[in-house]
């Protein structure tokens, strides 16, 4: 089943906000076989949003709008659907006892506005929206069906992933199946790595596809596949993935969807380490993204965000003659940063960042990029020096993968060790 | 001006990476009086892409894609765009010379992929990518220009805000006027917002717009207007956005694009001011949403994420009958915290959170989404407890930007008491 999606705001347009529901549906039908095969972004104008939704309709049976919702006039979806789907708009009484329970549950008073959100189109289905007060209004038409959604990512995502997906499966249901496996590639350049699997690409079946997916200082390679022929579809994905694995040995970090902050919190957990973090360039960044993962305090202890040379010194104990010696960005200092983390932290594994993230700092011997990480193990630590490119954000981000990288392959080794 | 983009790639209709330039060119022209007024996102096809272009060269003179520039065969941009400006691939001598420096600054041998990229067009006119090896391609029909650009934030970015802006303002003049201003508000809901206003935005006149754009706990309110007449374009939306700022005063935060996080750093760096968090359940958010800003390390020294009790007492000085009294989550804690973080890292302020995020540890009187939160100054320090719904990643964005308001709201007044 092909999915189209018509995702409707000024705020996109202008740059204020991201969409990120368009990708978290493709995530949640990504398991059923299902997938998006188009997203459109339009402005609050009734105009485009029916164009787009019109045109979407002639390509998909399944068509998701995200967005205009809320209860201020600048959100029209439901006014411009009722183009397409005429009907009037009549009170819900489920709907306006979800408000009435929301704004209760938030302490705040019902208003007018609020309340004007139990008016639904008669020709639509409703389904409570668990999160928010807009429902979700379904909208058919023979064989193709379109969703209203709220914009809001906290409320579109939870209820596409249950109520949204239970409904549409019990509409539709999928022929062809689809498989998509990951691998995270470090260590190589996109290029590099396409010369390397030009000859195995080329002996793929027409419907087995290999996608290149470069993030900062990783890469994530993934062996899409589809076909009406499950069993077919499985094994040729399972021989070949393996062939890939064999590949690029050197070079994989793991298999899977997850991050790399998921894949290094499971091998910890699984033998019963501990990590703390004490980061410099990377100011927090680390920490967020461990921390972002539910139950990461099975595992994580906590960071020391040492900015100033200051909290170096007093928090982690890194010694004066060494920031004088080498300064802040150097090994020997990411080194005590590092043990002086696992210290005062009390773990087995701490990780230590210390670079020029840019755009001053520079000097003539360290040039903006120029970072330091360091892993304190039980049995040793091991420190770096790597050069990144690009605007701050990305040597932020280019240093903390990289760091979660150096951990993932150095965790392994320690119980051999100790 | 009004620019189409259309956004290539299977990786963003698979989810795996959300397409943020289209924002940032959105951000980017914006201040030329441009805007995006629609976006589309196809998968490497060469069917869809020529489709998609076609349809938006119809619809505006300046279509921009992104995406599918790369080295590899899934990248098939120029192929599909030279089945609408037909002409031969030649070598560019230039482009090939970038390549070359490009790679030998980042250590990789130059391979047949990569050398390939610098066959290009014949038909197209060609800007050198000064972050990346994929060149920028303009093809032009009559008054009409396809810019394909590459797919990589960090290259797309500074390319469009530099040379490809130049050479659009070249080739384009714009007639109308746009103006935007945003301001932040705290402590009011969407609907309650929007009733008080209503009079407001009843009042304005057509070519003046009010946008509402939520976000975790904060919400902006941007005043849009464009006209042909730009001095009483600037007239009436200078006297509306005083009307406005009157209408919002109690639970104003402060007017401008900037984020909470540049807000707060301009507030202390302007007061001589130095700044220290303690994060628990924020786990390090607060400090990246700080140090992602150039020049934080002026005000801001660092944070201790003392994401278990044992960091909470070692690092901070916490009480561990405190603890026990009252468990980590509790304003007597989070007190400590904040008191505790401003005197290990020697600050003025220090921002301290402690909550539950969940799905797990809620207790019966302490449910999922029960956030402390602490400001520590010279003259005392303030706590607050608050309740957030949504999912983990929510709770913890609501707990930051509620936090940094909070201190926002302080900041100012310190320096009148001390």
């Amino acid at each position: 089943m092909k999915i189209s999606i018509v995702v409707i705001g000024d705020e996109l347009l202008l740059g204020q906000v991201s969409d990120t529901n368009s990708g978290a549906i493709a995530r949640i039908i990504a398991p059923y076989g299902w997938s998006v095969e188009h997203v459109e972004t339009v402005p609050d104008s009734a105009a485009a949003i029916v164009e787009a939704v019109s045109r979407a309709m002639s390509r998909s049976r399944i068509v998701i709008t995200t967005g205009g919702l809320g209860p201020t006039r600048d959100d029209i979806t439901v006014k411009a659907l009722m183009q397409i789907f005429p009907g009037r708009l009549v009170e819900n009484p489920q709907v306006l006892q979800n408000v009435k329970a929301m704004m209760q549950r938030r302490g705040l008073p019902l208003n007018n506005l609020t309340a004007a959100q139990a008016m639904v189109p008669d020709c639509a289905d409703v389904i409570q929206n668990r999160y928010g007060t807009a429902p979700i209004l379904l909208f058919h038409s023979g064989d193709t069906t379109v969703v209203s959604m709220p914009g809001v990512p906290a409320e579109t995502e939870p209820m596409m992933r249950h109520e949204v997906m239970a409904a549409l499966r019990q509409k539709y249901s999928s022929a062809t199946h689809t498989l998509h496996t990951t691998l995270t590639i470090q260590g190589i350049s996109e290029s590099a790595l396409a010369e390397r699997l030009a000859a195995f690409e080329d002996a793929l079946p027409q419907w087995l596809h290999l996608a290149y997916l470069p993030q900062a200082s990783i890469l994530r390679l993934r062996l899409d596949g589809n076909h009406t022929d499950g069993e077919l579809l499985h094994g040729t994905h399972a021989r070949a993935l393996a062939q890939l694995k064999q590949l690029c040995a050197d070079v994989l970090l793991y298999e899977g969807e997850h991050t790399p902050a998921m894949q290094l919190l499971n091998l910890l957990k699984k033998r019963g380490l501990t990590l703390a973090t004490a980061e410099s360039c990377t100011g927090g960044t680390i920490a967020s993204m461990l921390t972002a993962i539910p139950g990461s305090s099975e595992a994580y202890c906590g960071s020391v965000v040492a900015y100033c040379n200051e909290a170096k010194q007093s928090l982690l104990g890194v010694q004066a003659t060494t920031l004088a010696a080498h300064g802040a960005v150097s090994e020997p200092v990411v080194k005590q940063m590092a043990e002086g983390a696992r210290k005062a932290l009390n773990t087995d594994v701490a990780l230590a960042t210390s670079g020029i993230a840019g755009p001053g700092g520079a000097t003539a011997d360290k040039p903006v990029g120029t970072v330091c990480i360091a892993v304190a193990t039980p049995s040793g630590t091991y420190t770096s020096t790597h050069h990144f490119g690009g605007t701050r954000t990305r040597i932020i981000e280019r240093s903390a993968l990289t760091a979660l990288s150096l951990a993932i392959r150095t965790v392994p080794n320690i119980l051999q060790i100790c």
